[in-house]
């Protein structure tokens, strides 16, 4: 296999010929094998790379600070990485030590060669486009790589954000479909009073639509970059103008409403924006769990439980107990909820130990935001494919339950008062009897009264009663 | 003493005579000897159950729902407890089972009982005035108590900010004081290129004006209210208008601008707010946490540390060791900032609790959430007080350091590129020479040209430098 | 009202001549107006400190460190603390900046005055018996104050303990009393296979037991203390022997094991004694906190729930539903759970905050830690006072649902198969048919056999089938 | 493709005749597309499964309940999981929902086929080896998953063990080799006392030796498996003896001491000793965090920080800052501790949310534990090997900041006392002259006490002065 020998101020070591990455990339493979995922595993991070470095490299032409030549193969190997190209040659672990350094590094060194390739140059041969001095010139990893990372996040949330929608769609159907079902609603996992089951989805619905503006609340954050700040957001290395330019060209590239943040030492260590948004995938997470914990109890039985409503039957859920079932789509749901609630308190963690003039803890952020927001995208749409979608309710049972619960004497109250109520519904709950026929029984109301008063329809809403 | 004998559908109990509360409260009180802390360590929450209740009777009154002059001695008895009186008179736990059952009850009855004695009955004489038939009429705890908590958590929060902006002014006011401070940035905790120390306190002040507004957003979620709900959000009992009418008059009576949740079903058992709320505080917790890092790093000595700022000495530090002195206020402030996040864990999975119609859970998201806002408000100030204003800068130290650092290496490197400026890095470390020195010995650049290259002045900000 | 000045390398203040601390503490309380809660809410913590102190004063006499008159008064008055006298002497909140500094000062004014006080001086005469030079002879906050803090724990701690072993007696003794009620099992919240519900609550006292357990090996951890390491470990200021000296005084005042770390500088900067701990109290929250949920469940209803056991009504719980019961004691244990594990976080982040030779943020770990304990020990309590002890079974409508279930089906898994006994149990579930008929009436097997394979009896242990 | 046509009750789909996995690993496959890892990215659990089943197998025909040479063929293929083969027959995801049962059939139908295929069948043809009937026989997912889940941490525990003690042990050579390196200690940042580099390294192998024994003990609780438990803890379906047999068949074949659990019915929900586990590796992470931000500490520099010791420089630190290195390896291990500390918040919400007779949340529990653990195991590894090994000390440095230090000022006190002392060290501090010029000058000392007093070498351990 033919090789080359690269150096760095620490020495040199041997490359394959035919990997684009070099000795920076090599040593932070060697230094870091941590995970075992490499970054390749999120490419929505490659590809907004190469968008930051194509937007650096045209800000740097227009200013004179890199040779044309040199720039323009730089743009064309960057594209090559927006294409999704070269994912094998970024080999560095996610999990790694230096706030993002060999990630940026393993980008420089792979658009080097790329570029060297495309301008006729053996791998290697830096003086003709050098990794730093070219590819990386008026920029630190501190302002690219946040970038890069703020970017594919917009990107991956988009994604999430239309799991979400898709998710609330399938939910505000079935609130069409079971309007009409009347049912006991429960607080406290005691009996309440009657609602619809319709009403009990068409909750979810719009729980999640709230979620789901609190998503686009925090994303809209992560359009503030700091691009131009380099070292430490004073700027050094880089030419008057060139953030404006190269946010500029990013902004063109990318089509985002990117700005510059007003104050760039402080976006340079801040990580507020994650931390705001992992807040925000935790109140997901934990109304996702909440409803699937719901989806689970309205539906335990088949014999022994409450039984409302049937879950589709995804698999055999017993190797035991023959014809068991069990709710293994709202169960992976609610573990993936426990995985993005953990991964808050990571996150927050690394957000609490910057130091100084940097957060070098962003790579664990970014490989808790990319790997949660990934599975979260995929479990909303798998909840809806293969369990809500396919939801169907026991309508009689639900109806059943509402006639034989003592929670309907609170419909009396306004007329008979609550201290009376409460009597007859202890007297219920001894003798087994229900509402309708011991209040009757003891002359309290007339059937005519009971009849309207207990009617469930007419406790779905406010509605005048003579007190 | 002289005792009354109150009864509820559970049996009776002996009551003194002088206490305002009733059989619903003395219960509560028995059940629940957790914390030590009752609801009235919360004097915000037992004013805004006056306003609440307030409103509930104008909107009734105006319905015919109850008789004007129980009305009107009720929203007297509200006006007091709005006022601040009666305090004493809520012994109930914040710690409680129950959704807030017994808050609500414990408020019912003192004002029951105030609105008979105003009425000129004996307290327990319930027929003129009675606890749910009147005063909690067209209500039940699951809007009453969610609405009233709300309206509390916004005046808190209030003053949060407030708090935090009076910080944010001490951070800018350093900001301005330490402009021409040159001072070495670290990145990584190693030496990495000039700034002044003025960027550093206003990156402070920057990034807790970026929390304010975030505080503001997390806020406004808690105007939309769910009053008139009643039980499970159908509004049960309650009577036509009715949730818009008292949303006016307590719109009115607090001068805020509430609204009424679109979906009342949700909104019943939706923690959602609450869960954004804490991720906020969070957010904040982790910026303030890292900060007073910062301010501990850069005190740290006063022979052996960085030394390059002076906080002021606000006690002896040591029992053991004479003049030592340390960061106690940063010091707290890590501490206050550690109960933010991790009470933000404790309301997660009480949010993440809720089953069905009702989040049972909202008392320990309550006293988490008052507590916290408390102890972070009265941290804010402190800081500022006692640590932020009288912090000193050693100039002199902080511009020798700046001379003697290997980091100055980076302005370099456009001129003679990274690799060369990479050399002459290691061998100053090396030799323990200066970079000026060692580049000059070699003859790399002329004086004339590092005297401009290596001026801290000038690597404040980005500058056109010919490669 | 008579007053004094004090003074230390600050500066000097008044302060009211009646009270016994001295100017550092009324520095801290100036500077740590926090959570308004003083350390003496901890009295435990006060007691310990009247120990170590007394612990150290009798090594210092004994190697002549301090005079023996000085030395007895100081024991006299740690006597006092012991006894609980004082408890309003200390003031400082229990949150605080500075390692337990100000706790430990507190102590030491208060024992000098008190000592100067039984030796005829008046209170601030501190050339007759100093807070630095004699109280804390020896000593540094760095070894005293965590000393002190771990003899607090081990005793709160041992009414844990008890708390958990009462507890768990009262599910042992429900038990018993279940030991024939026979009901259906449930996996994932669907009907599985039959058991007792004396089983159940067995189950929950077998795994408080183990709790028992951990607490106790984490309770034993605490034995080992670091008095005689001063400062930093090395034992500076201190004689050759005196931590041999002072440990065993203390372990004869105390009557508890205690022994030295090994190493010193270790002891003095490590927390793990307390994360292990705190985990375990969290193991313990979680599993009362599933337990609860699992009373609420089962006692969910009374009509629309499983309803397999009723828990006692202890307080109204709707203020609008009448007669409605609430499982609130439950509830509130939830709540407490939830408290805890949430303040595991925030130990756990000041765990990792401690830096080189010292972990300041131990104050807020000792907070955590006697706040969470004694919620926790009190809650235990109510649990089964208020709520196990009075318990009740339901068991017609437990065996009822058994005699329905399908979940019978598996009993006959080795009898025919996995497959032919899922088919059955889907076509009950379809036809709404029991099992026994439905087998029967498909001649699979005989009267006989079903009534011996489907007594409900036969499934609580191994038995032979024959396949 | 040659395809085969499988059925279970819920239907029949179509299988590559290549694949030993059958219907219902299938069906789980298409369930759960979460987090892309199968279960075989965790070997150590599919050899554990070998096991287990074999261990059943054996049971099984002691007791008559599977023919002989169906379970001889069993075992074969067990051996063959045991030996790691068909690593890539475990298509299923780590995150699924079912309580393992999709990992528990996927074992089944796998090792059916290749017991099938040793019989010399068709795979599919169940009728001769069946994956519940004979494979599964007298097993359920919630015993056969625990079972063996446990004996697949206590592997991979014993390689975190071993980590831990080359960890140690590096920490300990250093602790050697810097024995007579005299350094300032630093309390809360502050200058404190001195002592030597050598114990601060001790202490860090001293604390992790602390840590391998809470993992021994914790590791120890796995040993304590519910073999034989079935579905819900009674045995159902298992034979009298089975439990007995089956575990002395595991402890044969595994050489551990396997015990089993004392009540069935906790040990099949319980999930304690994973919560306990999780906190104890909590507690490690948090040690070594702690130890990583001293090693940044110390390091900080080269120029403007502590600069006491040189970590090995492993890679260029920075795309911008030429000659720059960072602390990478400490680094990576502190967010790998950050990812452990939030997966403990993980797990505790999986452990809290079992319900009645089982917790379904085990999956998300062992995704967290294994894959914590084996990049624990790692970064211990990596710690040592590139960084603590390579860590030299700059022995002139460390003494002359001791030299310069106020902190010797505490020698003094014993001789002149706190007041003085803390006079001198103020004095010092205001003019910047050393303590033993300072204190020579004022004549309060002779040379020669001070010479004794202050020189480093006497403050590392206690000593008689005579006060």
């Amino acid at each position: 296999m033919p090789v080359r020998i690269e150096h760095d101020f620490l020495g040199e070591m041997t490359i394959a010929n035919d990997v684009y990455y070099g000795i920076q990339t090599l040593r932070a493979v060697d230094n870091f094998p941590i995970s075992g995922q490499p970054i390749s595993s999120c490419p929505e991070l490659i590809a907004t790379l190469g968008y930051v470095k194509k937007a650096a490299a045209l800000a740097n032409m227009e200013l004179g600070a890199i040779p044309a030549p040199i720039g323009q193969a730089i743009c064309q190997a960057c594209d090559d990485l927006i294409a999704g190209r070269f994912l094998d040659q970024f080999p560095v672990d996610c999990i790694q030590g230096g706030a993002g350094t060999s990630t940026n590094m393993n980008a420089n060194e792979v658009i080097a060669n790329r570029a060297l390739e495309l301008l006729g140059h053996p791998k290697g041969d830096y003086a003709h486009c050098h990794p730093n001095n070219h590819v990386n010139c008026s920029q630190s990893t501190n302002d690219v790589y946040p970038t890069a990372f703020r970017l594919a996040l917009h990107q991956t949330l988009g994604g999430l954000g239309e799991a979400l929608e898709y998710l609330l769609a399938g939910f505000a159907a079935k609130g069409e479909e079971f309007a009409d079902v009347i049912k006991m609603g429960r607080t406290q996992l005691q009996d309440a009073v009657p609602m619809t089951l319709g009403q009990e989805f068409s909750a979810y619905a719009t729980t999640i639509g709230e979620d789901v503006c609190r998503l686009q609340e925090a994303r809209s954050l992560l359009l503030e970059i700091n691009l131009g700040a380099t070292a430490i957001g004073t700027g050094i290395n880089s030419r008057p103008g060139y953030s404006r330019l190269a946010t500029e060209a990013l902004r063109e590239l990318t089509g985002l409403d990117l700005v510059t943040s007003p104050n760039l030492i402080e976006a340079t260590w801040d990580t507020g924006a994650y931390v705001q948004l992992s807040g925000v995938l935790k109140r997901i997470a934990v109304k996702l769990s909440k409803i699937c914990n719901d989806l689970r109890l309205l539906s335990s039985g088949p014999r022994t439980g409450l039984g409302e409503i049937n879950l589709p039957r995804m698999q055999p859920g017993s190797s035991i107990m023959p014809g068991k079932v069990n709710p293994v789509i709202p169960e992976v749901m609610n573990q993936v909820a426990f995985d993005i609630i953990g991964k808050d308190v990571t996150i927050t963690m690394a957000a609490e130990s910057g130091q100084l003039e940097l957060n070098v803890m962003e790579p664990i952020i970014a490989h808790c935001l990319f790997t949660g927001i990934a599975r979260l995208s995929r479990t909303c749409r798998v909840l809806r494919d293969r369990c809500v979608d396919g939801i169907t309710a026991n309508r009689e049972h639900c109806r059943s339950l509402v006639a034989r619960s003592i929670g309907l004497v609170t419909a009396l109250n306004p007329v008979i008062g609550y201290e009376m109520s409460a009597a007859l519904a202890k007297e219920a709950m001894e003798t087994g009897e229900s509402v309708y026929d011991l209040v009757l029984r003891k002359g309290v109301l007339t059937r005519e009264q009971l009849d309207e008063l207990l009617l469930p329809e007419n406790m779905m809403q406010p509605r005048f009663v003579q007190g």
